[in-house]
C-alpha cells in the first residue's frame, strides 16, 4: 500500500513501527496533489515547504506522543490558520492572513498533526460552490459547503480534513465523494477563529476515510483523547427514521439503507423503525428562518461594506434575513428548543438514529452543491450526526447513510458506525 | 445639561430637534475623557479622528436615520474593530489590528453608531485586571472583565458601551460602577469576532446610564429595531429568588433589593418570593466545570505557543481545563441542559425575577473584580439578566439589583426594568 493510501490511523502505526516516515507520507500526498489537483481543485493553499520542514522535525525528534504526530490535514478555508492565507471562500479576503489559529487547529497542531494546506469552501460557508469537483466524476458536484475538504480525502490527497456543517455541509459532501463525515453535537468544539454563518447552528466536523479517522481527527480538535478509541461494538439498538423528506430519497439512498439493515440483521442486531416526535415535522420550516436572521447579522461587516463582492444569491440572502421580523425568529427558537427536549425524550427507547445522508448520488453540474433535505432536521437539533460511505450507485458515484446519535453521546454513535463500518463500510 | 450628561436617547432627540450635534457630542466626550482618564484609565485607545471625522460626515449629510446616528460608544476590547487595535486585554497581541469589525460593531456602525475608542478589559475577559479603576473611587475596582465599559458610562466618557459575559463580566461591573448592564439571552447576539472564552457561555451585552438606552444599544447590535422601544408598563409579576448564594449577599445589596420590593407593592404590584427548582442548586458548582473546559480549548492557540506571556492564574486555569476529563464536562452539560428546561418550566408562574446583582459595593483594592457569585447561574442558565443601579451604600458606593427574564424574552425583562427605574431607579 502506497503512504497516500494510507488512512491516518494506519499511517500512525506504520510511523510508529519506524516503517515510515512523516516526510515520506506528507510527500506523498504532495505527489499525489500534483498528478490530480488540475482535475480536483480541492485546495486554495498548499503549504508544502512549512508542512515538510514539520515533517522533518518530528521524524528527527522521532517524537510520536500526541493524537497526530506527522499526521498531514486539510483545512476548510472558514477556519483560520496562523502562517496560511484564509480568506472564507470570498474576494473580500484574498490574501488575508489571520494572527493566530483557529482552537481547533491550534489543538490539532498541538497534537503533532501538520496543516497541509486550505480547502475550498463554497462562499463563506453558504451555497455559492468553489471550483472542487467529484473527484469520481468530474462533471458532478463534490457537494458542499466544505467541498475541498471532502474531496481532498475521497482522492487520497490527504488523510484527514476538517468542514463545518450549518445545514448539511459536512454530511452531504461526505456522502457525494464517498468518505466518512463526522459532526459532533453542536457546541462540543470551540469555534474561535471559524467564520460565522448562524450562531445556533454552526458546528464543526472531520473528513477521514474511516470511521476511526474521523474519530481521532475530532478527538485531536477537541482535545479529548478517550473519543479516539471507539471500539466497534455491537450497539444495542439501531432505529430507521423516515421523517418527512423521505419522498426526496432516491431509490439508491433507500437501497443503501437497505443494505445496512440486512447486514445489521444478519449480525443479530435489531433494527427498529420509528418517527420523530410530532412537533420535529416544523424542523425544515423553521432551519432556514433561524440561519438566515442569523447570517444577516453574523456577516454584517461584508454585508454593509463590501455587498458588490458578495454573490448575488447571498446578497440576496442577507437582504431578506434583515427583513424578518424577529418575532418570527424567536418563535422559530422556542419551536427548535422543544423539539429538541422532546427528541431527547423520544431518544430514551432509541440509541443510533438510520436515515439517508442525501437523496442519492452527487448531481452532475457545479452551479449547486446538491440538496441538504436530510441534514437540517439534525443540524438544528444538534444533534450529532455521522456519513458512513456504504456503496457506489447506479452512476458509480458514492452512496452513503447517515447515523444520528443522542445530544453529546459522540462516543455511541462513532462505536456503532464502527461496527457497522466492518459489516457494509465501502472505502474510498 | 451639558451633552456628556446626556443619555444616548436624550442626545438623539436633541441631535434630530437640531439643539445638538454629533460632532459637539463627540467633542464633549472627548473632553470628558481628557479630563477624568488618568485617573479611571478605562481606555486602551481612543480614536478621536475618527470619531470627529465621522460625526462631522452625519452633521454635514443631517441624517439621523438609524438606532444610532452619531452616538459615540466604547467597544470592550476582546471585540474586533476594523481600524483599531484589538489585544484582548493580553499582551500576546499588542498593536494587533483584525481586518474587519465584529458582526456587533458592524450592525452598530451601520445604524449610525460612532466607535470612540477600545475599553480596558481583564486578560482574555477572565479574572486578572486591567487598569481601570471605579469611577466613585479610584481605590476600589469598577469590577470586571467589562471594567473599561462599565468605568466609562458611569464616568460619562461616553453614553454606550458593550461588554461580554461569561460569569458575571457584564452584571457586575455595572452593579459596581452603578450603570444599567444588559445582557440578553445566550446566542441571541452573534459573536462573530469577539474572542472566546467559553463557546457555551460567552454572552455579549451593553452598558448604559439609563434602561432605554442599553436597550438601544443592544437594539443596534441585534439589528431588532423593535427592541428599542421597550415602553414602561405595570409588569404582571415580580418574583424576589434567594438563591443558595444569600448569605453571601451584605446589608446593602438586601436594602437596595428591600427598596424595589417596597416602590413596586406601594405601586400595587404583587411581589411573589420562591426558590429554584432543586437541580438549580448544582449550577455554581458545574458552571466552572464548563467554563475551565471549554477555555482550555478556546484560548489553544495562545495556551500552545505564548503561555509565557499569559498571567500565572490564567495559565494555571487553562492546565487544570485540559486535565479535566470529558466525562464530569459532559455530565456537567447534561445536568445544565435539565436546569435549563426545568427552569423553563417553573418560569411559567413567574415573569421577571429580582435577586441581588452583586454581595454589595465594590470592594477595595485593585487586584480582583469582585465576586460573580449571583450571576454565575444565570449565565449558564442563558437567561436575559439587566442591572439595575438603586442606591448608594455605605461606602458611597453604587448598589444595584439584579432582574432575570425568560429565554429569548428581552422585551418583557427591559420593560419591566424601565417600570422599576422610573419607581427608584438611581442614575450615574
Amino acid at each position: 500500500m502506497q503512504p497516500d493510501e494510507l488512512g491516518a490511523v494506519e499511517a500512525l502505526a506504520q510511523m510508529r513501527a519506524g516503517r515510515l516516515s512523516a516526510t515520506r507520507l506528507v510527500e506523498a500526498c504532495l505527489e499525489r496533489i500534483a498528478l490530480r489537483e488540475a482535475q480536483v481543485q480541492a485546495w486554495v493553499a498548499i503549504d508544502a515547504d512549512g508542512a515538510l520542514a514539520r515533517a522533518r522535525a518530528i521524524d528527527a525528534a522521532a517524537d510520536w506522543r500526541g493524537l497526530l504526530p506527522g499526521i498531514p490535514v486539510g483545512v476548510k478555508d472558514v477556519i483560520e490558520t496562523a502562517g496560511l492565507p484564509t480568506a472564507y471562500g470570498s474576494p473580500i479576503y484574498a490574501g488575508h492572513r489571520p494572527k493566530a489559529d483557529a482552537a481547533c487547529i491550534a489543538l490539532l497542531r498541538a497534537e503533532g498533526g501538520i496543516v497541509l494546506g486550505k480547502t475550498v469552501t463554497a462562499e463563506f460557508a453558504t451555497t455559492t460552490p468553489g471550483a472542487t469537483r467529484n473527484p469520481w466524476n468530474p462533471a458532478h458536484t463534490p457537494g458542499g459547503s466544505s467541498s475541498g475538504s471532502a474531496a481532498a480525502v475521497a482522492d487520497r490527497m490527504v488523510p484527514l480534513a476538517c468542514g463545518t456543517q450549518t445545514s448539511g455541509s459536512v454530511l452531504r459532501p461526505a456522502a457525494f465523494c464517498g468518505v466518512v463525515g463526522f459532526k459532533p453535537t453542536c457546541g462540543w468544539l470551540s469555534r474561535q477563529g471559524v467564520k460565522q454563518v448562524s450562531e445556533s447552528l454552526d458546528t464543526l466536523g472531520t473528513f477521514g476515510r474511516s470511521v476511526a479517522d474521523a474519530a481521532l481527527m475530532a478527538a485531536a480538535m477537541a482535545r479529548q483523547p478517550g473519543l479516539a478509541l471507539a471500539d466497534p461494538v455491537a450497539p444495542p439498538s439501531v432505529t430507521v427514521v423516515r421523517t418527512e423528506a423521505a419522498h426526496e430519497g432516491g431509490p439508491e439512498a433507500w437501497a443503501a439503507l437497505e443494505a445496512v439493515v440486512q447486514a445489521l440483521s444478519r449480525a443479530g442486531v435489531v433494527v427498529d423503525a420509528s418517527e420523530l416526535p410530532a412537533p420535529c415535522g416544523e424542523l425544515p420550516r423553521i432551519h432556514p428562518l433561524i440561519e438566515h436572521f442569523e447570517a444577516a447579522r453574523a456577516l454584517a461587516h461584508e454585508h454593509t461594506w463590501h455587498a458588490d463582492r458578495l454573490s448575488a444569491k447571498l446578497r440576496d440572502r442577507l437582504d431578506h434575513g434583515l427583513a424578518q421580523p424577529a418575532a418570527e425568529y424567536r418563535q422559530a427558537h422556542a419551536l427548535a428548543q422543544a423539539c429538541r427536549e422532546s427528541v431527547a425524550r423520544w431518544f430514551d427507547g432509541h440509541d443510533v438514529l438510520l436515515t439517508p445522508s442525501a437523496p442519492g448520488e452527487a448531481p452532475e453540474g457545479l452551479a449547486t452543491t446538491g440538496s441538504a433535505t436530510f441534514n437540517r432536521r439534525w443540524s438544528l437539533l444538534g444533534l450529532p450526526c455521522l456519513t458512513l460511505p456504504v456503496m457506489r450507485g447506479p452512476r458509480s458515484l458514492p452512496v452513503g447513510v447517515q447515523l444520528v446519535g443522542r445530544w453529546h453521546d459522540e462516543a455511541r454513535l462513532l462505536a456503532t458506525a464502527a461496527f457497522i463500518e466492518r459489516l457494509v463500510g465501502w472505502r474510498a
